[in-house]
């Protein structure tokens, strides 16, 4: 690859920074077949951290039956403890609060549905029992003065019930928001969203009195639309998107939930708008190359595979 | 899948229809290892047409050493005398052209260089000497009443020189309309443009007395840019975009230029947005699938792997 590439192009109307956070420990490897060891976990952390990443979400203290893969989250905490970065985690309930708080975390992760498929898929609830749920975790976490980010699956389209009306998303958010929520990260877990649609949401959202400062966007690569849909969101103003370091992951839930939208896609396209993200591209490329020989595959994100020579023919 | 997805949801300010310039036949199959039969060729651009694709680039008429994929271009053409669909061919030279007209083709294309170093990569000559050689094949082509498209490639960037001035893109821009080129496709050949790129020169081509509608957009997705660009060029009221189905093709003679944009991506959004295509998104697929059975490997289009439930662990 030539040098000066991306080449620095800004837009006008786009933020000048974006804070990506970073969930290829948690999101990625959690829907990976391989179990990782939590040596090399706490070593493809600190690599994210040197490589610039501010927010990498750690793990999650889930039970151990649901998520195998994460089980070891006890473990790998104190492991991060002077790794430079903020280091949110998922907890599902109060027990896996606690969990967290005992091992000193200062940011954790609820993760609710905005659709009553899902929420049974997932959680064996309606989504309002859900919130019931999660309401005594926000607030303890609150109380501790824990950071707290609520996740909101199935926010465009949902593999049961199909296309998913922007005002029962915004009923959910709102919801979140008022039980304490800090962020809301809007998720389209099948990855079946269209930039009308998030424009749509994000604009629905305003009407709400949510702060398009207080979201995240949370997309999928499914149908190739991830990084299209967050062209649609900077637009909009959002600041803060989630992306899966070498587009690890997807959901085990959902049928047809394939990688996140890789964060070296989405760090070429910033980059070459001239937004800063404080990240070094060659950097994470080359840690999300380090992770794919440990997984035994090669990553999905383009960008891995254009800078590290990869073609799509020698992979087949 | 659900039904009812892409959930349909216009954004303001975009284009109510698109014209799809599928060239998958040509730059697809071109640059595909296997040399598919010519019976496959024809049932390929005949399915294709079913599926609702309206102009289809059908093959080229290069030297048969040069490109052998497509040596049978002069049998393949008579197959498809009674496809609906226009059916323009690459000529590269008046040997080329002459072959083109002996068997009733329309529609023609020739095919610059922006920079000077893919111009002798590519066809052995300078920027202006390839385009000296251009000029009496388009005047040949016009006079006999033969539409010509010019390809207009390493737009953005360029594996030798790395980024391209949009001015030096704009000159060869206009010395392509100024010889008779009737539409001009400019292409991300090593698909490394942002959005904020696109739009510069988009604006950049407003200013030289170019209509946006003698222009389409040709982004191949080897950084996985391809649809965020897309999206930038139909913000500037671009109605023609290039795709390859089922994402088929590259370029052989630039390192790292994985495939075209997929035209199941971009129906997805398209469609998503409420932007009319005329092409049946289920039979589009269909015939790529088909097509990569015949070729001996998966799509990689995203939106095909999805939709035919072929998920990346599944191929790995």
């Amino acid at each position: 690859m030539a040098e000066g590439l991306p080449m620095r192009m800004p837009a006008e109307g786009l933020p000048p920074r974006i804070r990506i956070h970073e969930v290829g420990p948690r999101d990625g490897l959690q829907n990976e077949k391989a179990v990782v060891p939590v040596e090399v976990k706490a070593e493809f952390v600190r690599r994210l951290a040197r490589a610039g990443l501010t927010t990498i979400e750690a793990t999650s203290f889930v039970s151990p039956e649901w998520v195998p893969q994460l089980a070891d989250a006890a473990e790998l905490m104190p492991m991060l403890a002077d790794v430079p970065a903020r280091l949110p985690v998922l907890v599902p309930n109060e027990r896996g609060l606690d969990r967290a708080l005992a091992l000193g975390v200062r940011e954790i992760a609820v993760f609710a549905s905005a659709t009553e498929s899902f929420a049974k898929a997932n959680l064996n609830r309606t989504v309002d029992e859900s919130l019931a749920m999660f309401a005594p975790v926000v607030a303890k976490a609150r109380a501790a003065d824990v950071r707290v980010r609520g996740y909101l699956s199935m926010c465009f389209g949902d593999p049961w019930e199909g296309a998913v009306p922007v005002a029962q998303v915004v009923r959910v958010c709102r919801a979140l928001k008022d039980m304490g929520c800090q962020e809301l990260s809007l998720g389209d877990t099948i990855g079946v969203a269209t930039p009308g649609h998030v424009m749509e949401l994000l604009s629905a959202l305003d009407g709400s009195g949510i702060r398009t400062g207080e979201l995240a966007v949370h997309f999928h690569d499914t149908y190739g639309q991830a990084l299209a849909n967050t062209l649609a969101a900077l637009q909009h103003g959002v600041t803060t998107v989630d992306a899966s370091a070498g587009g690890l992951g997807g959901c085990p839930y959902a049928k047809s939930a394939t990688g996140n939208l890789a964060t070296e896609d989405l760090v070429w396209m910033l980059h070459g708008l001239g937004i800063e993200t404080g990240v070094d591209l060659g950097r994470l490329t080359a840690t999300s190359e380090w992770m794919a020989v440990h997984l035994g595959r090669p990553s999905p994100s383009r960008t891995v595979r254009a800078l590290s020579g990869i073609t799509s023919h020698q992979e087949q």
